[in-house]
This record gives C-alpha cells, sequence and structure tokens, in this order.
C-alpha cells in the first residue's frame, strides 16, 4: 500500500490517494475518527483553531468496504484567516520550510498557511495511517507511542522487553500520552511557560510496535529501520530518529549492548531490547522502538530575524495568528500513522 | 544513479551494479583506490584480516571511461578462514543479524562470516560512494566526517555555519579523522581498553556536506532527510541519524532553536544552523550536517548468552576469529559514501 | 512527473494526482478544457451521456500557476444511471473487466457503470495528459494522432520522415481526425451500421511526435518503447501497440527494413522511418511513430452469453443503457495523452 | 523479484544481479544450462559465433539453494573478434542502437560487437528468466513459445482455449519450435534464402501461458498487459507486441470478438479467447496470449547507406563477421525468459 498526499493548508483541501488497499476491509469510519481526533488541536495547550477535519471519501470505497482500486479521501480547508499569513510570502520564517521552499519552487508555491508545507498536511497522513492501522490490527500488529521528553523533562522509557498491546492501545486514548502522570503534568507546565512567553518548546516521542512478527525486512536500502526512517522524516519537524537504544549505544561496550538470547517457552527471545527489535536491518521478534525528536514548533509570537525577499534586505518579523506552543501531544498519533504505513510496506516486500 | 550490492562474505566475491552513471567520466581509480583504503583494517586499532579488495570492473567502462551504462565491479574475497565462523549457523551472535536473518531466509543464508550480513559487503558501497563523490565534486559538494565520539570520549563539533571543503578533504587524509587530536588519543586509549578485555565499543560519526545547492529536495516522503536516512540505515551497525542540532531539540525553545536568517554579501544566509542544512524537507543554503550512532561491534571474545538453533536450547557462545574492537574510523568512509549516494539522489529528484 | 488516477464511474468524482510537476507553469485551462471536449461523447456517433468534465483543482495551482507541489484534480460525477447497470455485479458484461475485476478484487468492487474500470477515468488521464503537453510544448513537441482504421476501412498512414507539427495540432482540432476525409466518411458509416445492428466496432490509432529530442531513453527495461507501451496498456481496450513498421518487420528483408542514414543539413537522418523514431530502445531524431488497436466497445445491445455469478449458472446478457459504438474517434486524444504522460517520464530519465 | 543485466559484448564479462529471489530454491543447473542452450547459436541457420555461455554463480546460492539475498551471475566474454567492430565506432549500422546510442551516451558507450546493445545481453536475461520460470512452475504455471511467422511463411495459431502444458514443454525442447512442421520447413527455406543474398529476415514469436491464475493484476499502469509489454520491448529487435486477437481486432464486431462465457465443470470459462487471457488488465483464468514481432536482423552483409561520425559525411557501410539471418529461432526463449520474469512481477502486485 502507497500513498500520495496532496494540498495546501489554505487552498480548497487536503487529502490523499491510497493505492494498494486489500479489498473488502470493513472501515472502521468511528476509528479513523478518534485518530484524527488525536491529531486536532486541544483546548489550551494548543493553537486555537478549530478544525472539523471530516474526511470525504471520493473513491475506493462501496457500501462502507474498500473495493481494492485506489482510495482517494479529501478534507476541505476551512476556518482558516489567510491575513493572519499575508506577509509570509515576503518574509519567510525561521527554521520553517518558507524560504528552502521559495527557492525550491521559484516563489511559486502558495505561501498561505505554509501552504504545502503546513501542518495540516498530517490530518490525510493520519486518515491514511488509520486504515493501515486497521490492516496490522487483523494481524494483532498494534502501535503506541508516548511523550518521553518536553523541554527538560523526561517521561519513563518502555520497558524495552515487555510492551503489551494493552498498554499501546491505553495510551492511543490518551489526550496526553505519558506512561509517568508526574512527568506529564511537568511537561505541561513547560508547555504554559513557553506558551506564556510566545515561545515554543520541542521534545521527544517514544513509539513502539507489538506483535509484529519475527524475520520480516532484508539487509540494505530496503532494511527496517531505513523504511522506517524515511516514512518518519516526512513528518514535519522531525529531526532525528534511533532506534532500540538509539544515540546511548555511543558510550557501551558490546558485552553491555549485545542482547543476550534466550529460550522462552519454545521461542527465542532477547532478555535485553537494546536494538529495539531489528537486527540485520530484519525483525528479531522483540518490541520494535524507536524515538523520534521533534523541533520546537518554528512560529512563534516572540520577534525574530529574517529577510525580505521582495528587498533582500534585513528584516524583523513577529508572527501573529493561531500557533501551537507544542504539538507533541498532537505528534503521538502523526508518528504512529507514518510507523504504520512503513510497517505495511516492510510486510509487502516480504517473500513471494 | 542507482546501486544493488551483492555478495557473501565468504562466497567469491562482493560486488555492486550501478545504474544512470552519467557517460564520460573519466574514472579516477587512485582516488576510488585511496577511498576504499580508507574503509580497509589498520594496524592494532582494528581486525587483523588483510583485504587486498582491488575492484575488477566488469561493464560501464571503456577506455577509461565510464559509458553510461551499467556499471559492474566485483571485488574476489580471499584470505577467508571460513572455519572461524563454522558454529555460527547454529550458535547466532546476539545483535547480529544471524537469528533474524536465518528466521527471515529459512535458514538457507550464507552463514559464513556474516555472509550477506557482513561488513564486508561496504567495500562495494565505498567503491560506489566514490564514484559519486567525483560526479559531486564536479559540482563543488564535498563530504567529509570524523569521530563525534566513542565511548565515554567526545570530539569537538563541526563549526555547524563555516565548513571548509579544505577542512573536509583533510578529514579524509586521516586514518582516525577527529577535530580534537587530544581527543582523538583518549578514544584510542577507550579502544585498546576494550580490546583487551576482549570486547568493543560504539561511538558517533558526525558528517558534514559543504557546497550542496540551496532548493533541492522537497517534503514528504522523498524529503532530503527520508532520503539521506534510507541510505545510512542501510549501513550494518547504524542505530540513529539525527540532523543539526538533533535529539537536543528536545530540550530547546523555539526561540534559541530558530535558525535567524541574515543577508550576507548578497546571498540569505543563516546565522546559526540548528536545522543541519534542511528546512521542510529542502536544502537551505547552509552546510548539510547529520550524526549517526554506530553499536559496538556485536562480534566480541567474551563469552555471551546464546541458542542453538540446532537442538533450540540455551547455549553460551565465545567467538574467535580476527574482530574490530571498534569500527568507528572505518566507518568514516562508508557514511560519507552512502551520503554521496544518497544526495546524488536528492539531486537527480530536481525539476525536470 | 508521475500521475495516479482515482476514482469510479458513478462514484462521487473520479480524479488525478500529479507529482513532480515543475513550478511556475501557467495553466492554460482553455487548452485543458478544449482537450477534454475532444474525449467526451460527440451526438449521432457516440453514446448519449453528456459528460459536463469540469476539472475542478484541488492542490497544486496557486495565482493560475503550478506550484510544483502535488496537483490534485477532481471530477465530480453526474448525470448517472446507475439502474442500468443493476444487474452487472452478477452477470459480468463478456471482454469487460467484470469477470476478472470481481475475481481479483473478492466481489468488493463497485459494479455500478463499470467502477474503476469505465473508461469514464479516461477523463482524468486527458487532464493530466494536457498538462503533460503543455510541458512538452514549450520544448517545442507536439502529438497527434489519426484513426488508421475502423472495420475494413483504412486511412492513410503518416508520412513517417516528415511529419510536421501543424499537421499533428490540425489533427487535434478534428472531431474525427483521419488524414483521407474519404476514409473518414466510410468509417463513419461503418460505425453507424454496428450501431443500428445493436453491435460495435474496433480499430486502430497511429500517433506521431514530432520535434521530440535525438538520443534520449536507454536499452532494457526502461526504453522507450517499453515506457510508453507501459502508458499506452493503461488506456482500457487497448489490445496491441506498435513502432513504425510493427508488425510489418516479419515480413521484410534486412535490407528493406533498415533505415538508410544520410546528412542533410549538416543533420544525420534516416531516409525511411520503419523504427518509428527509435533504435536500441532510444530515440534516433525522426518522428516518432506508433499504432495502437483498440478492440470493440464490449458493451452492445445485442443478447450474449455470460454467467450469474449469484447463481453460477450460464445466464443470457442483453444490455441496455448508452454506449459507444466505437470509440475510437474519443480515443485519439486518450492515446495522445497516454503517449504525453511517457514522454515526460521518458525525458526526465535522461542524464543528471 | 527484480533484475539487473550489466555488460557489454566485448567486455570481460556481462551478467544479471537478481533480487528478490525466494530463499531456499533448489536451483536445477541443467534446466538453466538447458535454457540457455536454446539461445545460443545454431549451426547452419545462425551466426557461427560459438558462445560458451556458462554461468558463474558469484552470490546468493549457498549449498545450490538460494540464499534469499542478490544473486549475481556473470558470463565472461571469450572468442570475440573486435576487429570485425573496429570501424562500427564511426560508421552507424542502420536500424542498429550505434547511432542512437553514440548521441545518448556522448561518444562514450563501448562499440565492440554492439556493446551494450548487443544481442549478446539476452544471455544474462535467459539465465535469469530460467529462476523465474522454476519459480512459476512450482505453481503450475508453464510458458511456451513458437515461431508464428518468418518472411512470408505461417505457422498455425494455438488453439486460444486449450493449450496444454505439455504442448509449451514440448516446444521448449525444439531448436526451431512451430506447430506446424511443413510450415517450419519453408521458414527455413526462408532463411537460407536470405543469408545466401547476404541479407535477413524478420518474424512474429507467439507465446503462451499456461496455468497461470485467475484475478491478478489490475487496471492502470501496472496492468497485465502494461507490465508484460515493458518487459518483452526490453528485449532488443521486438517492435511490436499484441494480446489475443490483436491488431485483427480492428476489423472486428463486438458480437464477434467479445469472449462469450460459460460455466464448465463448476469453472467460469470463455468459449473463446480473443483477448488473450487479460481483461480489465486483470488475468480472467483463459491462456495467456501474445504476439511480438522482431525486426530483421540489421547487421547484413549487403552494402548499406550511412554516415561517418568522425566526419560527418555520407558514407557507406558492409558489414563483415559472423552475423545472425534470422533470430527467430533463438528468440524464442528469450521472449519467454522476459515473460517469465514479467509474470513473477504481476504476481507480486497481488494483495498483500
Amino acid at each position: 500500500m502507497t500513498y500520495q498526499i496532496f494540498g495546501e493548508s489554505h487552498g480548497p483541501a487536503v487529502g490523499v490517494v491510497l493505492d494498494g488497499v486489500p479489498a473488502g476491509l470493513a472501515l472502521d469510519m468511528e476509528e479513523i475518527s478518534r485518530q484524527m481526533g488525536r491529531r486536532r488541536a486541544k483546548g489550551g495547550l494548543s493553537t486555537s483553531r478549530i478544525e472539523g477535519d471530516l474526511p470525504e471519501i471520493l473513491s475506493g470505497v462501496y457500501q462502507g468496504k474498500t473495493t481494492g482500486t485506489p482510495l482517494c479521501a479529501i478534507i476541505a480547508n476551512q476556518n482558516t484567516r489567510s491575513q493572519d499569513y499575508a506577509k509570509l510570502a515576503e518574509l519567510p520564517r525561521p527554521s520553517h520550510g518558507d524560504y528552502a521552499g521559495s527557492v525550491r519552487y521559484r516563489g511559486c508555491n502558495d505561501p498561505r498557511g505554509g501552504g504545502h508545507f503546513s501542518g495540516r498536511l498530517t490530518a490525510p497522513l493520519v486518515f491514511a495511517g488509520s486504515i493501515a492501522r486497521q490492516i496490522l490490527r487483523q494481524r494483532r500488529i498494534e502501535i503506541g507511542a508516548h511523550i518521553l521528553q518536553i523541554g527538560s523533562v523526561c517521561d519513563k522509557f518502555f520497558d524495552p522487553v515487555e510492551i503489551p498491546a494493552e498498554l499501546l492501545q491505553k495510551l492511543q486514548q490518551e489526550a496526553f500520552p505519558v506512561l509517568d502522570e508526574t512527568a506529564g503534568e511537568a511537561m505541561k507546565q513547560e508547555i504554559r511557560t513557553a506558551a506564556s512567553e510566545g515561545d515554543s518548546v520541542g521534545g521527544i516521542i517514544q513509539c513502539a510496535v507489538a506483535g509484529f512478527p519475527c524475520g520480516v525486512g532484508q539487509p540494505g536500502l530496503d532494511c527496517v529501520e531505513s523504511i522506517l526512517s524515511r516514512h518518519i522524516f516526512a513528518v514535519p519537524a522531525v529531526k532525528g530518529i534511533s532506534f532500540g537504544l538509539g544515540f546511548d549505544f555511543a558510550s557501551q561496550k558490546g558485552s553491555q549492548a549485545n542482547d543476550p538470547m534466550r529460550m522462552k517457552n519454545g521461542k527465542v527471545v532477547c532478555t535485553q531490547n537494546n536494538n529495539g527489535g531489528i537486527t540485520g536491518g530484519i525483525t528479531n521478534g522483540m518490541p520494535i522502538l524507536f524515538q523520534t525528536v521533534i523541533k520546537p514548533t518554528p512560529s512563534i509570537s516572540k520577534p525574530q530575524q529574517t529577510v525580505d525577499l521582495s528587498t533582500m534586505e534585513n528584516a524583523e518579523l513577529s508572527i501573529k495568528g493561531r500557533h501551537d506552543p507544542c504539538i507533541l501531544s498532537r505528534a503521538a498519533v502523526v508518528i504512529e500513522s507514518a510507523a504504520a504505513l512503513a510497517l505495511l510496506e516492510v510486510l509487502s516486500g516480504g517473500s513471494l
């Protein structure tokens, strides 16, 4: 199953075409709606723009079931305030795609609301991911994520060898998914502080996959890490990904880092899971575990240095409008969705 | 230009086919040989297996120039001691691809020397990367890397806004590329300690690209980060990648993290480069900068817990043979090569 | 530039997403509308279903110019009479995709109006092709087609060595494009006869490309013939394609068939063009020429033998509703469109 | 399973890398050798160049079984007489890839023996196809071909509704595969006549596939006809392909052309097979049937008009050396091989 996302933030609609959806899948629209709701802005901690986000399915579904032919869904844009962004075509926002995009597209891209670079484009991604997750769930594969860090506050890590599907499903129900509620409260405080200063703050999402079969993937360009990372970096604001122990491998000895193998109930298991469920580019039967860092929202109301592309002179920018001080709580479902689409690709690359 | 690597560590040969090489490129075989030499084991600090690694070009080159048709080069395997690995088919090495590969390939993959999972497969990757770098150099694009961390010792970071091509070329000349020689000596001591304990140690490579044009790439699955990460994870032992500030974005405010933009000599520049030269999935004209973590070599001589796949019982493994206590110094050129191949792909995805 | 078509004949809409459109193209909507008009049914000789076919652009265009980001256009379905097709889910039409599709999609595909198999899906194809042709025209590449044969009546062939762009443009203006008007009248008579008998008739389209540069393409799976044929067979009802002399090569000697080469005004030309402008899978500077056969419309009102998939018994089918006795005049623009999309792909595969 | 062919006629070797071969396939090297023997020149009716063509497997096979990792095989070039071709770099052969290739590759491609354009490159294609056929045979899918036409002589057509696997296997045993031996003798006479005149002659191969499952494929760019045609046009000298009734559809009425459907032993069958086993781009359970035209060998000893690329003046060319007057008997196995590789691709595109 492949997906192609389209749309601009303030154009008529954003949407996605899914190709290769299996025929006969009874779409759980309530579940799709629930997943999309997780992505939407929520009061207080995030932007006040209300997005209805009701997807309209244009093709590929008949009598409630997928037909197996390309499925297109669109989400109409509404409640947009283009005037907020009027000057952005000339004054690129630092750390946003505005300037690079303007060079890439010779100044022809739609600047309103970030255009095709907008986080709004993650709405059809979550739609697509919801369908992918429904397919994975039929194989008892579950994906869930929590906020591992915001600012200086860290959550607990997943227990890497024991991640029940139920825990992942529980996290999916939460508006602010963390393993340690106290840490969660402290994170929210960091966000409120940033918001009060007209600033924003970054963070880390940790994502886990339970139930994924052993022995899927291959070495090289289509290894599991390559496919997952390609999909995860497609999410705006992601700047890093690591599997299992990740960057902490650097300070480890092989004798600590290597995951010992044991027989358990007739199955080969590892007694620790530093490799995050992947060795040699192939799944090894342990939970898949990865971390991904999300940079602070570039749109802040504090004044910033930029350039005026119409005059090619230095300029100052103060962004008005509704912007998230922190997108981590909304990002969890987006990361899970991108992972789901990646894992379907991994599964389809299996043997003939 | 795409590449397809083939071969097993103890089979007749490893090799690569390059498709889409531009016609008329006069191959600098001396440079290719030099780059491949960087990958080879070096006395004391790494494995004692001597690899001749002279590539034989079977196609795609005529009278010293590329023909534009597929270029195949092979590197014959020699000086192998398969008996060292005889038991590995039954006793998978922890944290290596042995077990996952055995499930994936139903026990039919070649276990000798790690087979297709062997680090030996990076030899044709460096060959391919050397050609890619020659093409990039024609456009004044240079790639270089240093060892940022080994064990508990850290090197200096690149100055993210000012990375001269000359510095990158100088790093390419060094057997143990670091920015701070004192740190380098301390790293070597960490390696010697690990070696003396029959252990291994991991580390981090920081890689930079100078001269890459602004405005190349796109948002989504083919963004610059996606393409680079896909290629980097194809290198065995890589477990994480981050761009620019990477995981440190998590603890930052937007007002700190955002890269201010200024006019300088008529050009738009950023006064810091936390985004590692990429915003919105597109290059922004600043140096491209990324870090990648490499886990400790899984093959250590210390006894380890594993399972015996022939009896499905717990077992103990003590690996004999020649193994690197640390592959970081050899990995630099491999990472640079994978990055070169990725960046050619990024460039070819430009406008028609 | 790639395209992804979606939709079902009687669903909410059909459409297409174009990826890789160059930025800054001022869309000639009048020309697009004219090309789409050529595909629509025309009085007397074809089905009486009136299709408005006004495409709505959802993304990728801003202020009349392409943005360079994915362009989605949809065409709402209207004026459909689903009851005409009500029994088709159970009674597959001979030589249509109904039965094979029902097996492929496990009975879940939308049967109304042929669903995703409908000729209606060629509307977004012509939309996509119109944009491709606009890009090609900037490089002075022109594509045109005429009806070479319908039933027993044959048109003249193109002069294979001399095909002016003006001739191709003139053919594009005609509702029933032929080189020999007398043959055209006889063809129309064949169609009327078939229509009066409740039958249909097939034919051949000959398509030419003027102005395509020499030396583009490559041998193997991405040769020019491979790419063109792949795109042409994506058009429903196409059952064959041949280049230049095509199947008549079988009865020729090399000494007749080989195209002699001569210098002409400082350029290398062939004095005949049996190869249809392609040798070794690469364009040779002569006009590209191919023929493609289109089978008779499967939907006829004469009674036919089929099976009832609900009872798995033999059955008889008499198709009611509005159906074309011959689609050749409407197919010309569809073939040209598919060729345009293929040729853009050929061009993009050129050197870095 | 994908394949990548490399090599030049007079370089060190030609070869192929197969990716995605299922693990554990016990290679039937005798069968591979037999298939490759069918492609080699045979006394009297074809070129006197003797090709040993023993493939050397460099990777992907261990202890006689495929490992599942990329399989590379090379065939060393020998017995070449490069002097025969010495002038070809300057004097392109009419209807060969010489001139277009020289423009495409800026004069850098290897001209000796046609270089990468040589029919010699079909040796690794047959090797790859032999493995594909072994995989297909495990699913009881058999592919066979006969010479349908050479010059003015035609063979019988396959009975389109009844093609036993045994017939296809029998044709594979024959040096000159035809259904009607009398036609075969007359064809050989056409070839001898052409040879005696220093000329060559073209022809048509008809290829059939028995046992292919119903309901595989899809409409659009990846329809069965698109995938097959893409692979078949990758074979040098192919200039057309048609499915089932092919170009004869043009003169037919729908009432004749449509394939009536009936129940037979509980299965849906067609009582005729004008669609060649494919409707709506999807297999319909009937035998897959296609015809492909092969132009006369361009290399003839009769003098021909060409141009001298070193002086850009008109020139005359008389080709010396060993050349086939007709490649149809050798082409059968090449077409079957390309079809086998295409059909594996079709099968892998099935549902997840």
